[in-house]
């Protein structure tokens, strides 16, 4: 199986609405990375029906931490950084988009991470 | 101003991340859809910064008022049905994504709805 995973910061302090605007960020941009890196597995996630997962973080350090694991493991991935208009300081970080890719590979950098 | 809403259903009792999630279908699938029918409002939208409005309804009725709206005036859009596999009844009606598109023209269909 295929999956996308979000990870967004849960320190900030983002209503719902704000989250899920990161959200569908950290979403398109890591697609079309994979779009153009692997293309192939976003055509088996789409077909497998786009599974989703979103997942958090408690501070922009371990935010980071998940970048960095994913980027040497080679996954398509985002970095949402906030233009900070409404909500929260300008220039926040605030989600990671991964994937979509083998769930295996995925969770082998979010094994640790809970559901948001 | 280009911009993509997103609007979903307050009314079923998803957690935050599961709202996050169906905002992340209905966002993939409009931009799938926008670049099919008017790649150019995806080029400019993607060049201005990708701005995304996540609003809410609060009930399936309403939800499928705005995806009856948004198809007669020929917007790019997609219908979120949940496989409800988790929190919430399966085939369940969760989102509609609506566009990138010009503000104006996202506007005269959502302009009576509040942000998440």
């Amino acid at each position: 199986m295929y999956e996308q995973a979000i990870v967004i910061r849960n320190d900030l302090k983002m209503g719902k609405g704000k989250m899920a605007a990161q959200a569908c960020h950290a979403s398109i941009q890591a697609y079309l990375h994979a779009q153009k890196i692997s293309p192939s597995a976003v055509m088996y996630w789409m077909n497998e029906g786009q599974k989703k997962v979103v997942l958090k973080v408690n501070s922009e350090k371990e935010l980071l931490e998940i970048f960095r694991d994913v980027n040497i493991d080679g996954l398509p991935c985002s970095l949402i950084r906030d233009a900070g208009k409404t909500q929260i300081e300008p220039g926040s970080l605030t989600a990671v988009g991964i994937g979509p890719e083998k769930e295996d590979k995925i969770s082998k950098v979010t094994k640790n991470l809970k559901l948001l």
